[in-house]
C-alpha cells in the first residue's frame, strides 16, 4: 500500500517535472524611454518617493479617529524590491506620519525612511551626506509643491500623472499612470533600465524560484 | 373575511402570473472576439485568476493594523460563477494571503486556490497535475512578473487594462477594463464564447429561477 | 449696552436681508434627452435601481468580518429625493444584503426595498402587483445580468456606464457616468424630464427653504 | 575620540551646507487662466467649499454603524493652506455633518464652517455678514442643486469636473479634475493668481524653511 501511495506520489513528481520542462513562449523586454533620459538617469544611487500622491493616489481617508488607511499599489511595491535588487537604494521622505505608510515600507523592505519631515530639502541634503552621494545621483518623485526643492535639485524628476502642474513643468519626466496606480513604478521602471539591469531582472522572472530554467 | 382576503390573495397572484407571461423584448449575444482568440481557448479546462491587479485593482489598504480590506467586482463575481457553471475549474493562485481574499473565494464557491505563494510556476504545474491537464487547456490572467512564466507557458495569457508593459506584451489578450472593475468578467467571457457556451447561459438568464419561460 | 446689542443684531439681519435681496442670476435648464426616449419614459411611476454597479460602482469591500462598507453616490441620494417629489416611487431590488444599504435606503426615504432577492423577475411583477403598476409603467436600471429579465420587460430600461456589454445592449439608455459616481442621477433626471416637472424641481433649488424667492 | 566624532559630524554638516547652496533648476509658473476669469475673481476675499464632491468625489460610505470615512486630497489641502496665507477665507459649508470633515477642518486649520445647513444661501448670507464682505467678494466651489443658490449670486462661481449639468452651466469655471482629486487646488490657484500672489507663494516653496535661498 504504502509502495502504491510512493508510486503514485513519484508519478505525479514526474508530470510536475515534465510540466516545469516546457518552454517558456520568449519574453522580450518592450519598455523603453528617450535616451535623453536615460541619460540622465545613468549615474542615480538612490531614489526618492514622496508618499501622498505618489505611492498612494493622494487621498487621505479620514474617519472619526483620524486618518485610517491609505492605499498602496502592488505594481509599485514590486518595482521598489526590484529597484534595490538592482542596486538603487529606495527611499520615503513624507511630510505626513502614519502607522500605514511605516508598515507598507517595513513590508518593502525600505530601510530608508523620513516620516513627518516639515523640510524636505533639508532632509534630502542629509539624506545624501548620509549614503555619501550628491544631487547628480539622486532621483526623485514627488507630485506637491513641498517636493520641489528636491525635484528642482536632483540629477532626474519625477511627476505622477495627477501632480500639480507646476511640479509637471519643472519634472524632466512625467508618468503615463497616477500615484497609487502605478506612477512608482513607472519611476523605477525608468532608473532600471537606466542602469541597464532591467532585462536580466525580467529575464529572471522566468525562471522558478529554485532556479529551473524557463526556457 | 376569511374569504375576501383569500379572494384578494387570489387576484394578486393571478396579477403576478400575467405580468410574467408577458413576454421579454429579445436578447441576442452581442458579445464576439477575434476567431483566432477563440480557437487558441478552445480546450481550456481551467482558469487561474491572479488576485491583487485582476480580482481587485491592485491597491494594498493598510492601516495600524496591516492590510485591511480588499475591493472585489460582483461583475467579476458573477463571470466566475458562470465560468464554472460552463465547464472551466476557476483557480485562484496568489502571492499575497488575507482572510479577505479567503472569504471572497468561499462566497463565489472556488474551491481551488493556494495562498501566499512564493513560486507560481511550480504551483501551477501542481494544480495542472492534480486536475489531470496540461499547459494546452490552461488559461490565465496576470497583470506582474510574478505572473509571467504561467502566462509564457498556459495556452491563453490574458492581462487587464492597466497591467504592467512585459506582461501585456507577453498576452494575447489585454482586456478593455482593469482589473477589480470588470477584467476578470472580460476574461470569462472570452473563455465561455470559446466553449460554445456562452449564449445559452445569457438566454437562461431571461427565465425566472423556476423555469417560467422568458418570451 | 442691551440696546446697543439689539441694534447690531438689528443691523446684522438688516445686512442679511439685503443680501438675500440680491437677485440670483438666472438659471435655465440645460439638459436635454432625445424624444423618442421621453415618450418612452412619459408613463414610469415607479423606479427600480439595481444595487451594486448602479448605486455603487459594483464594488464588493471585504475584510476579516465579511463585507464591510459600500460608498454611495451623493449625486444619485439627491436625484433619488428628487424622483419620489416627482411623483415616480422609488423602488430598490437587490440580490445582496447588507446593513450599509438598508441604512442608506432609510437615509434616502425609500421604502419600496427588497434585499437579497434571488428571483428578480419574480420581486418585479409583485411589486408592480403591489403598487398597481403595468410593465409599462416601470424604468429599471440595472448592470449585469440578472437584471435582464426586468430590463427587458420594463418601459424604460437604463444602464450605467460600465454595465455588462449584454446589459448596454438591451438598453434603451447607458448613462456617461458609471455605477456609484452618477449614474442613477441619470436615470432620475431623465424620468424627471419625462414627466415634465423636472424645470421646476430645479426652479425651487434657487429659492431659500423659507419661500424667499430668489430673484 | 570625542573630537574625532566632532571632526565627523563637523565634516558632515559641512556636506549638507555645500549641498544646500547648489542653486535649484528655475521655476517659473506656468499656470494660467482666461483674463475676464481673473478679473472675476480679483476682489474675492472669501472662498466657500461644499465637502461631498467638492472636497471628496462625493462617495458616501456607509458600514453598519453608518457613515465611516471620508476621503480628501492632499493636493486640496495645500492649496486651501495657500489660499489663507493668500488671503482669502476658507470657508466649508456643507449640508451633512460627520466627524471626517470636522477633523479635516481643523486639521486645514478652516476655522470658518458650517456643518449640517439645511439652507446654503441663509447660511452664505449671514456669513458674509459677520466677515464684512459682498457677494462680489465671494467664491464658491459647488456641484449640486443644494449649491444654486450661492453659485447663482457670488463674483466666481466655479464647480467640479464631474457637478451636475445644471451646476456646471451656472459656473464661470469647470475645473479640469473631479471633486476630492484636485479641483479645490484648482479653485485656489485661480483665487491666488487673480489676487496676484501665486507666484510669490511658488517661489517661496524653493526655499528651505529657515530661509535658506533656493537659487
Amino acid at each position: 500500500m504504502a509502495s502504491a501511495e510512493a508510486t503514485a506520489a513519484n508519478a505525479q513528481a514526474e508530470a510536475v517535472t515534465a510540466l516545469l520542462a516546457v518552454p517558456a513562449r520568449p519574453v522580450r523586454p518592450v519598455l523603453n524611454f528617450p535616451p535623453e533620459l536615460l541619460l540622465q538617469a545613468q549615474d542615480v544611487r538612490a531614489a526618492v518617493f514622496d508618499v501622498d500622491g505618489c505611492l498612494t493616489d493622494g487621498r487621505i481617508t479620514i474617519g472619526a479617529q483620524g486618518e485610517q488607511v491609505k492605499a498602496f499599489s502592488t505594481l509599485d511595491g514590486h518595482g521598489i524590491k526590484l529597484l534595490a535588487r538592482g542596486g538603487v537604494t529606495p527611499v520615503v521622505i513624507t511630510g505626513r506620519d502614519s502607522p500605514a505608510v511605516r508598515r507598507r515600507c517595513t513590508d518593502l523592505g525600505v530601510t530608508q525612511a523620513l516620516f513627518g519631515v516639515h523640510d524636505k530639502l533639508q532632509a534630502g541634503a542629509q539624506l545624501l551626506v548620509a549614503l555619501g552621494l550628491g544631487w547628480h545621483q539622486l532621483a526623485v518623485i514627488g507630485d506637491d509643491w513641498p517636493d520641489l526643492p528636491l525635484l528642482a535639485r536632483c540629477a532626474l524628476a519625477c511627476a505622477p500623472a495627477q501632480a500639480h502642474a507646476e511640479v509637471r513643468a519643472v519634472c524632466h519626466h512625467v508618468t503615463a499612470t497616477p500615484g497609487g496606480h502605478g506612477a512608482a513604478r513607472e519611476f523605477c521602471d525608468l532608473l532600471l533600465v537606466a542602469r541597464g539591469v532591467y532585462a536580466s531582472l525580467l529575464a529572471g522572472h522566468l525562471t522558478t524560484l529554485d532556479g529551473t530554467p524557463a526556457a
